[in-house]
């Protein structure tokens, strides 16, 4: 479980931040206080004229799915500049990756017609924390959020429900304020509370349930709130009982309003009412939903039309932290490795170009990484991709079709691409989701997406393992 | 474990989001554009004329240790001000605490002369989410953190390591650019790189390691680095293999400046140089560290002075999210209850006054809620703390002192309060922490401190209850 899809640093984020820096005179200023005095003058002289013009920023497009090994952005420029964007690139890249991930993960499990809402501000890590998380829960399949401050920043569609408070504030039908509401074809006007009382007998009697039971605090505030929205009347059924009360109540008001020409919210197939519209009623489920949850509610067949997913979404409570890294793989020219006893942490050197190699099919086979001077592969050509540690594992791939995964984005000083809209970023997600076959996405056991090394690439790499490795251990 | 501290609101993050909204001509337009077109002018005209002004917050102070059902935060006002204030306030409680408690079980895991620092910024939920971690981690207990910007902001001590990636940069003793450094004494330079290659000599045969096994490029850092930093000198260990390569040039690289007169960096019982200062050297331990970890070095008699956490620390593994909630409990002079089948979840209805019950020793033993009417406990009067819905468990205090837990923070549109420094807020995290009984602390199994209700408000809670429960249900 360590499969990310890649995102970029937030303009937006970086400016709220710059704002911060205005009560020292510079940062400059700050860092000379933490060190020791001994730092000569030179050295914070050199920081005030640090600039990124040498660098140059290599990335895959936002929103592709990425595999582990694959570099997700290649950074070139002096060692220094280089080394300093360490912890922003981390930073950045990680959390937002972890959540529209994990976003893409509960879109695949809830399929692609049932709505999906973000509802995690509450949880988040403070009010950025939960800004970040609005947009990338957003690109990596959700429909909406509950942060009204995202859907202004960002442009995601806000929704949400009314709070418990609102219901509560309610004590008796004496509380409203109104209980009148004009026919939706302006044949004038009727009194809902009467309409609401008339079908809670009603209701009550067919089902069985005591009408003394329903809290009338609970159908007034539905009614003030359906009188308010008639076109989007929607309800919190579980103030209070949701069976007794909460669905009682609703689907009285819910059938007065429809006999005022206006359709609304919720479906129960037990009911004896056979009006068509109740299955258009839509259910949202909002109460500590993770993608088991969902995985198990498709097993048992359920009515519901929307999840809204706070907790378990921003948090990610499967893999809380994604563990991206950001290591040196050459310098001046030569080649850098980092070794450990774990074979997952060691580092592929020096610098790849990396092709996903696609079948006649659509789906993505493999992604291979090359040395920059070797001789790219080719459509309809055999090429040999190999594991990069395990010496006999190697196939020979024909691609259909090729794509170079990473692009420049920053040089010379300029952003070099054209920045996708979030929009754009989203559908990319999609597309390339799509792009995996089936059994790559699966939950349970799903199969490793592969991603291999050239020939030349895999020798070279093990020569420099080779060459670096201590000599004289017992194994 | 659902404890928590109490964190208010951080100024300088809302500054932060207020810059935002600057592309938008104003909140009022932007919720306009997404509600229905039926919504009158007036609610919008409203909203532009909304003030706290006529909202009082009463609040237990920032870095007291609090227990479930007592009130963090009070907020009385007219309804819809104070509806909306629900998810700012539940953002701003819930990650803050979280992070507070969870330092604070590091540091009560790890003792006091243990050094912890908060290295979580990549981990973090976007930049904003790593400020707020740092922050939090520092008033719960830490001593520093890798965030440089959260130095700057915050005035907590910065602390961290150099890169793998410096380490790594260098390929052999040919990339020093410098070898000599100064006598501490004035006496006259030497060349370190000889000093640190003699001491290697020495200590290999000692060791019985093999000198050629260590990487002369980092070897060649070290002493780059102590050549910089002489006062200040510390090695990351383990770029390369730990035992063959880091500790050998570490304490290569320690014995040339020792030589010069400098103390540095590293502890390791079995090696046979006698130097006193060899004691002092600090050891930081750094990788995928969690409470867990501490406490099973703990229990195999570590040498570590210090822990980096980050991931750990920053997502808080043992519980992602802490779920505070905000309910009505009173409206027009009218208590409120939510009830729910989790007895749990059944609020305490109407305002509450919460007062600490200390004992002769210091310690706190018990919090009691009564009703404003009530007459407040007595020093060394009997009074009478009741579970709040077990009728049987009941018992007598007389405390030895008494404390109103709550504040008014925010009335008349004023802050009342002085607000406290991080250190004032850090410090009283400790002193609240050592009124604890230390069973109420330990690891495994804690007793529950007792949150309690008067006599009074027990009846008043349960007869509401009574009236709002529905009847004609077999239990």
């Amino acid at each position: 479980m360590y499969r990310c899809i890649l995102n970029n640093s937030l303009p937006s984020d970086m400016y709220q931040i710059n704002m911060a820096y205005a009560y020292w005179k510079s940062d400059v200023d700050y860092l000379k206080s933490t060190m020791a005095p001994s730092v000569e003058d030179d050295f914070f002289n050199f920081l005030k004229n640090l600039s990124a013009d040498d660098v140059t920023l290599y990335a895959i497009d936002e929103g592709n799915v990425v595999f582990p090994r694959v570099p997700l952005i290649i950074v070139e420029g002096p060692l220094i500049v280089v080394q300093l964007l360490e912890t922003t690139l981390l930073n950045l890249v990680n959390f937002s990756s972890l959540i529209a991930t994990n976003a893409a993960r509960y879109r695949m499990a809830a399929g692609s017609r049932i709505q999906l809402l973000e509802f995690g501000l509450r949880r988040a890590q403070g009010p950025d924390g939960g800004l970040s998380a609005s947009r990338y829960a957003y690109i990596g399949g959700f429909d909406g959020t509950s942060n009204v401050l995202a859907g202004k920043l960002y442009g995601i569609p806000v929704k949400g429900t009314h709070a418990h408070a609102y219901v509560s504030s309610y004590s008796s039908l004496n509380d409203l304020a109104q209980e009148s509401l004009a026919h939706k074809d302006g044949s004038g006007n009727e009194n809902l509370k009467d309409l609401a009382l008339k079908w809670r007998k009603s209701l009550s009697k067919s089902l069985n349930i005591l009408e003394e039971e329903a809290s009338n605090g609970e159908l007034a505030a539905f009614i003030s709130f359906a009188i308010s929205f008639p076109f989007t009347f929607l309800a919190l059924v579980d103030t209070y009982d949701v069976v007794k009360s909460g669905l009682l109540n609703f689907c009285a008001v819910a059938l007065g309003l429809n006999e005022l020409g206006y359709r609304s919210t919720w479906h129960q197939n037990r009911f004896r009412y056979k009006l068509d519209w109740f299955a258009d009623v839509t259910i949202v489920a909002s109460n500590d939903i993770n993608e088991e949850t969902i995985i198990s509610l498709n097993e048992q067949g359920h009515k519901i039309d929307c999840f809204g997913i706070g907790t378990h979404l921003v948090t990610c409570q499967r893999q809380p932290a994604l563990g991206c890294v950001y290591k040196l793989v050459e310098i001046n020219n030569e080649p850098k490795i980092k070794l450990s006893q774990d074979v997952e942490k060691v580092t592929c050197p020096g610098k790849k170009v990396v092709y996903r190699l696609y079948g006649s099919d659509g789906h993505a086979l493999i992604d291979l990484m090359q040395r920059p001077q070797e001789t790219p592969p080719e459509i309809n050509s055999k090429v040999l991709c190999r594991h990069p540690f395990q010496e006999s594992k190697r196939a020979y791939v024909s691609p259909a079709k090729i794509e170079n995964l990473h692009k420049i984005y920053w040089k010379d000083g300029k952003v070099q691409q054209k920045l996708p809209t979030l929009e754009e970023i989203k559908e990319r997600v999609n597309k390339s989701l799509l792009t995996l076959r089936q059994d790559h996405k699966r939950t349970l056991n799903p199969t490793p997406f592969k991603v291999s090394v050239s020939d030349d690439l895999y020798n070279f790499l093990h020569d420099l393992w080779l060459q670096n490795a201590p000599i004289g251990e017992l194994f």
